[in-house]
C-alpha cells in the first residue's frame, strides 16, 4: 500500500434545483465568463437559456465558444484561450459532457500562457499549476472531469490525444442535474457508462500482493453500481435513479476517492486515445473493445486471483473456482456486459478499423517508454492486444 | 433521493512518510502555533518530538495545550481559546484522537469570538463559518473528526455532550499515519472501530422507498471493511493493513462523500451523547450497546427490506428470507459484531448505568423535538430504547 495525498476541493451541487448557485460561484472569480458548449444540446433542452437568464439577472458579461467537438481539437481550445486574453475572462464556464469540460481546462490552462497555445503544455506533459478558474455544468456521465485534474485534448494534425493534467484544473464547482442527461441517446449511454466503469477497472489493483482492501470495496461499489443501472438509463432515458446513480459514479471514479494507495492505472485509456486520435471513435466503445482483451492478455497466475475478484464481486460469479477458471468466467462477463448489456459492436474491425496503423498507434501509446499498470505493456504488447481487437 | 453539496477541501496526507509535509501547512497560515494534545501518548510514540523538531527547523512559536480529555471539556477548550488570544495563534495544530481533534476545533471557533467562551455557539446551535484554521494529526481511527465539519463538546457541570458544526471548522490538512495507531489498546481500537461503524449506520437509508444506491453500495462496503479489519487491528496492533483500512474508513465515514442524496442522521449518536455525558463512558462503547437495541424498537415493515439488505450485503446473513426474518437476524449478526467479534460489554448494566437519570437523558437527547432518522423518535422512545439496553 503506498502513502498518497487526497485533495479535492471541487465544490459540487448535486440535484434538480441547484443552478440557483450558479451566479454566486461565477461571482467568486468575477463578471467576465466564457461559455464553452458543444453542439447545441443545451440550446434544446433550456439549459442555454437558463444560463443566459441568470447571468443576465447578475450582472454577468458572457462571451461564448461553441461547437466543441466529442473529442475536443487542440485547435478549438487555442480559439477559447484567444477570447479569454482578449477579452479579459475571470472564469471558464463549460456546459456540456466531458469533451466540454476537458476543452474549458484546456483553454483555462492555455489563457494564463504567453502565446495562448495549450499543444505545448499538452505535449510537453506540464503539470498545470495555474489556470483560469473552470465551473462545469454536466450534461453526461462518462469521463468524470467534472470533478477531477485531467483533459484530454487531441490533435488531429498529429494524430495525437493526450491527457493534460494539474490541481489547477479541478473544477471550482460543478453542477450535477441528472435530468441533463435525460436526452442522452442509448449507445452515448452506453458508451458514458463504460468509460466511468473503466476508470476504476483501469485502478482496480490487478497486481496481487498487499491491498487496500477499503478502496477495492469501494471501486467494486461504483463497478457494481454501473453494471445495474447503465441498463436501465438505456432502456428509461428518463429514469431519475438510473441517471443520478451514473451521474455521481461518473464523479466518484476519478475525484481520486478511490485511488488512495493503489498505482494510478490507465492501461485501456493509454491504448484507446490512440483509437480515438486515428478514427475519431466514440471513446467509451472503444474501452470497451479494448478492456476483455488487455485482461485476456495481462491474465497470469499472479494476478488471476484479483480478476476473479473483480468476477465474483461486480459480476457475480461463482465462488469456489480455481483463481485461473474464475479469473476467465469474470474476463466472460466483463464481455457479455459490454457487448450484450451495452450492446456495443464488439470488435475493431465492425468499426472499420484494420490493423494499417497498430504499429505507430503502439508506439505512440507508449509514449517512448512503457504503459505502467498491473503488467508492463510495451509496444510490441499494445500491438498484439489490437489485433486481439480485431 | 434528495439534492445535496458535497464540498470537502481537507487535504489529506495519508501513509507513513508524510510529516515532512507539515510545516508547508502550517506556514500557509503563519508562524504561531497552538499544540493541542491529550494526555502524552505523543510523548511515548515519538510524534509529539517530531513535532518540536519540525517547528524549531521551520521558525515556527509552538505553544501548548495538552490534557484535554476524551470528552473533550468546553472549559478546556476555551483555556485554548484563552492562549489563542494572548499570543495571536495563527493555526491551531491538534496531534491526537477525535477528541483532541474536537477539542482543537472548539478552541478554532472560540478564539474568533469577543469573549472566546464556546458554549455560547455550542448551545445555541450555532453554524461556525468564522474559525482559525486548523490541521490534524491523527492517531486513532473513530471519530472521522480530522475530514468532517465537526466537533463534540461536553460540558460536565450541566452534563451535556453537544455537536458543534460549521464549515469553517473542516481541517484544512490533517496527517494519517496508521502506525501511530499501533499502540491503541485492543478495547479503544474496539470502539474507535464501531464509531465508524455506527457513523455509516446512522446514516444507512432505512426508510424506505426510493435509494441512492450508489451510496448504499458505498455504505456497506465501508462498513464490510470495518467488520473485516477491527477484529485484525484487535489481535495484530502492528498490522499495517488492518490499521490503514480502519483510518480511511474513519475519514470516509464523515467526510460527506457516503451522505448524497440520504438524510443525515445520528440516532444512535444522539442517544449515546447523553451516555457519555451523564457517565463519561467510551462513545464507541455506548454507540455498540445502543444500535441493536435501536435497530430492534424500530423494525417495522417498512424498514424490514433495508435492514435485511444491511444484513445480507455487510454481515453474510443467508439470502432468500422474508424481509422481517431476515432483518432479525441482521440485528443479531450486528449483536454477534459488537459483543462478540469486539467483545465489548453488552449492556448499560455491566458499564453500572442504571436508570436513575434515563427519563432526564431522554428528554436532553431529543433537545425539545425529536430524534430524526429512519423513525422519528421522542423523549418515551428513547427511554425505551435505553432500558432496553439495561
Amino acid at each position: 500500500m503506498n502513502d498518497f495525498i487526497f485533495y479535492n476541493p471541487d465544490k459540487v451541487y448535486f440535484g434538480k434545483n441547484q443552478l440557483g448557485h450558479l451566479s454566486e460561484e461565477l461571482l467568486n472569480f468575477g463578471k467576465k465568463v466564457l461559455l464553452v458548449y458543444g453542439g447545441g444540446s443545451i440550446k434544446r433542452n433550456g439549459l442555454y437559456d437558463s444560463i443566459v437568464k441568470i447571468a443576465k439577472e447578475s450582472g454577468i458579461e458572457l462571451f461564448e465558444l461553441s461547437g466543441v467537438e466529442p473529442n475536443p481539437r487542440h485547435s478549438t481550445v487555442n480559439k477559447g484561450a484567444a477570447i479569454c486574453k482578449e477579452k479579459n475572462i475571470d472564469v471558464v464556464l463549460a456546459a456540456g459532457g466531458g469533451s466540454t469540460i476537458d476543452c474549458a481546462k484546456g483553454i483555462a490552462a492555455a489563457a494564463l500562457t504567453e502565446n495562448g497555445d495549450v499543444w505545448p503544455l499538452v505535449s510537453g506533459g506540464v503539470w498545470v499549476t495555474k489556470a483560469l478558474p473552470v465551473v462545469a455544468i454536466l450534461t453526461n456521465a462518462a469521463t468524470g472531469s467534472e470533478m477531477d485534474a485531467w483533459a484530454v485534448i487531441s490533435n488531429m494534425k498529429t494524430n495525437e490525444k493526450i491527457g493534460l493534467g494539474g490541481s489547477a484544473l479541478i473544477p471550482q464547482a460543478a453542477f450535477e442535474n441528472p435530468e441533463y442527461s435525460y436526452t442522452l441517446p442509448s449507445y452515448q449511454t452506453a458508451c458514458g457508462a463504460f468509460d466511468i466503469f473503466n476508470h476504476v477497472l483501469d485502478n482496480y489493483y490487478l497486481a496481487g500482493g498487499a491491498t487496500f482492501d477499503l478502496i477495492l470495496e469501494m471501486q467494486e461499489a461504483v463497478m457494481r453500481t454501473v453494471v445495474k443501472w447503465a441498463p436501465v438509463a438505456m432502456k428509461e432515458p428518463k429514469n431519475y435513479e438510473a441517471r443520478a446513480n451514473l451521474m455521481w459514479a461518473s464523479s466518484m471514479a476519478l475525484n481520486a476517492i478511490l485511488d488512495g494507495g493503489t498505482v494510478h492505472g490507465c492501461a485501456c485509456h493509454a491504448m484507446e486515445h490512440e483509437l480515438s486520435a486515428y478514427y475519431d471513435i466514440t471513446h467509451g466503445h472503444g474501452l470497451a473493445i479494448v478492456a476483455p482483451r488487455w485482461l485476456t492478455y495481462i491474465l497470469n497466475e499472479t494476478n488471476a486471483p484479483a480478476i476473479y475478484r473483480l468476477g465474483t464481486n461486480v459480476f457475480g460469479v461463482e465462488k469456489g473456482l480455481n483463481a485461473m477458471d474464475g479469473a476467465k468466467k469474470a474476463i466472460d462477463a466483463l464481455s457479455d456486459f459490454c457487448f450484450g448489456t451495452l450492446g456495443l459492436l464488439p470488435t475493431l474491425t465492425d468499426l472499420k478499423i484494420d490493423k494499417t496503423h497498430f504499429k505507430a498507434m503502439a508506439e505512440h501509446a507508449c509514449m517512448g517508454g512503457v504503459i505502467t499498470g498491473p503488467m508492463e505493456l510495451r509496444p510490441e504488447d499494445v500491438e498484439k492486444i489490437y489485433e486481439m481487437c480485431l
